[in-house]
């Protein structure tokens, strides 16, 4: 069954979710839609980038992945589709896939980016201010309806990336940045966990608070208590048990958190 | 596959839609049902008929629209069913399908109402205060199945209309209205896109700023910059790009443009 | 068709929703999937027992209940699956199918429930902060599938329970609790109707506030006028037509509403 996943910046109040799978459904009947967040921050493309690769792999080899957080709608930006593994992505060429080309490189997977520019996919009308309803969607429920990349565009292979937060190597151990900051206030960085795997003896510095060591899970602590764990994308988060970390240290996404290691005791 | 659509101002967390689509699946099994807005701002029929009439056009013909902003359940406001064209709603007969009547005599649809009187189609037992679980879903269902608007009820010829705001022409262009705020804070008109489009020398007078021209879209601008534009509606909408115009110009719906046309130079 | 619905604290920002239903479309393709709520306050497991248990009857027979309100995640709390009547609840043994369990005891339902033991019907690596993901999502698609509870783990007989507010007789009348503040503040009690459906000489004190007798529905007062009225669930609701009993009384869920019953007039 061809399976279509929804991320935009288009919030739940005014309907133009509802228009993307009417769209959808008109081309591709039948098409199973997930959403995966339509509360994207308006216009912030890293963070509906974060939001997409966090979900995606779960989705089922074929999945169709519609994202639309577009400041460049009627500009000259140009419209993608990239095929990466079995996935596929469909949306404005602004960087939003930039996490999934780098996990085609990390791992290895086949990529393949068409630019949309073959207006027989499109609606009949374009407006000049929603994208989503006159090409993406359409062009999305073409793909799930099985028609190949080749045929929506010439081949691009320069798509647009943006800069994604790397942690840095210090000489004590790494500058970790807030990558997520989720509903609980739980506070995820660009840490992988195995980077600090191998000892107990770490300690972050994050919004003038420090936390020493990992714990498994949020119940391993009292409500209240400041923690640090790995999380479920095996990167390090910092979190506040039952609480808000977020608010308890006053940060945001971006903010530095400092990582010591230290081999040996103190 | 039977199509469903909802529009309501139930919001997002006392689970009253998900009761909905529980109570379709019982009765149509396989529906395939979208969300076009559950953030209608409670009670307010006329926010409801614009997302709603923003959105069916781009539903497959054969899609039933349920629509639940109910503010006179449990009294003797009459439940509806109205087939227009290709598309059926069903909801509350208190003005919230003004529009789609409106497009019906505008485009020369066909149109059949049904007051929905005949309780077979609803749930056994019908609360006072929860009409779209027990009527509305119920009936929208059934219709999903086949059942005709005869069978639902006699035909009703004379449904409750709302107001809805038209642009006045004056002396010197047009008094429009906001007709929607949306979540970036773009604020609609009702002033058809070609009422300016023959001149490039119209300024809009709102909220005490004055906008001149119109530009082709959000990214033709600087950020910031207060714009006027077409919408995905062909409609005249007033912006700031990547900001919001709402807030900057202090608007909100109902609030008056003043269009000046000119057709010489200043 | 298999049927999946989904209540959760988990927002709708971050994704975490689409990815459940990634997992569950992994597992079995073409469930047909209804959020109930992913606005439950964080952690507030009562809260998530109300949403669930006011929306499951109303979903088809052989319906799978994914709840996910879990500040246990990762630790040694049980993850379960319980077959109550035609209906199978799966999440953490925290008290969230408390209601579930007492209608089984009320009605006379049937009643399994599984130790969710058996890995094999997990995602291969778990984490230990979004079991969601890990084990709940694929167990319930596994159910949908047709899996078998006695598959899943060994059977479970002391399942968690909270204490779910009951109403106390007084002297003269009873003590009811506000149980749900809902979208519109209507303030709904855990009174049954019919302990007050004899008289019409009630009063209920709450909030500083008299209300005397019970209408039928909001539409029968004045918008603004502070009601009693019989709910959707059969329980005693206190209203403001048109407007939020919750903020004209300033009350919260827990809060006290004396009732006063009079068998003869004052």
């Amino acid at each position: 069954m061809p399976t279509i996943s929804i991320t935009t910046d288009f919030g739940s109040k005014d309907g133009f979710v509802g228009t993307l799978k009417g769209v959808i459904w008109s081309i591709c009947p039948g098409a199973q839609i997930a959403d995966i967040s339509h509360n994207i921050s308006p216009q912030n493309i890293q963070e509906g980038a974060f939001a997409l690769w966090r979900a995606y792999s779960f989705f089922p080899s074929g999945t169709v992945h519609l994202a639309v957080v577009d400041p460049g709608v009627g500009t000259k930006r140009r419209p993608i589709a990239a095929r990466i593994g079995g996935h596929t992505f469909v949306g404005p060429d602004n960087g939003i896939f930039t996490p999934m080309f780098e996990d085609a490189e990390k791992y290895g997977l086949t990529m393949e980016i068409a630019h949309l520019a073959n207006q027989k996919y499109w609606l009949h009308n374009v407006s000049h201010t929603f994208h989503g309803r006159d090409i993406f969607a359409p062009v999305a429920a073409h793909i799930a309806n099985g028609v190949s990349l080749s045929d929506l565009g010439p081949a691009l292979r320069d798509p647009v990336r943006i800069s994604m937060p790397k942690p840095v190597k210090t000489a004590k151990g790494w500058r970790a940045h807030i990558t997520v900051v989720d509903i609980y206030g739980n506070c995820t960085t660009n840490l992988p966990a195995d980077a600090v795997a191998r000892t107990k003896n770490v300690t972050f510095f994050v919004g003038g608070h420090e936390v020493h060591g990992l714990v498994q899970s949020y119940g391993n602590k009292k409500p209240g208590d400041l923690v640090a764990l790995v999380d479920s994308e095996d990167c390090v988060e910092i979190a506040v048990v039952n609480g808000s970390a977020a608010k308890k240290l006053g940060v945001k996404i971006g903010d530095v958190v400092e990582v010591i290691l230290k081999s040996k005791v103190e």
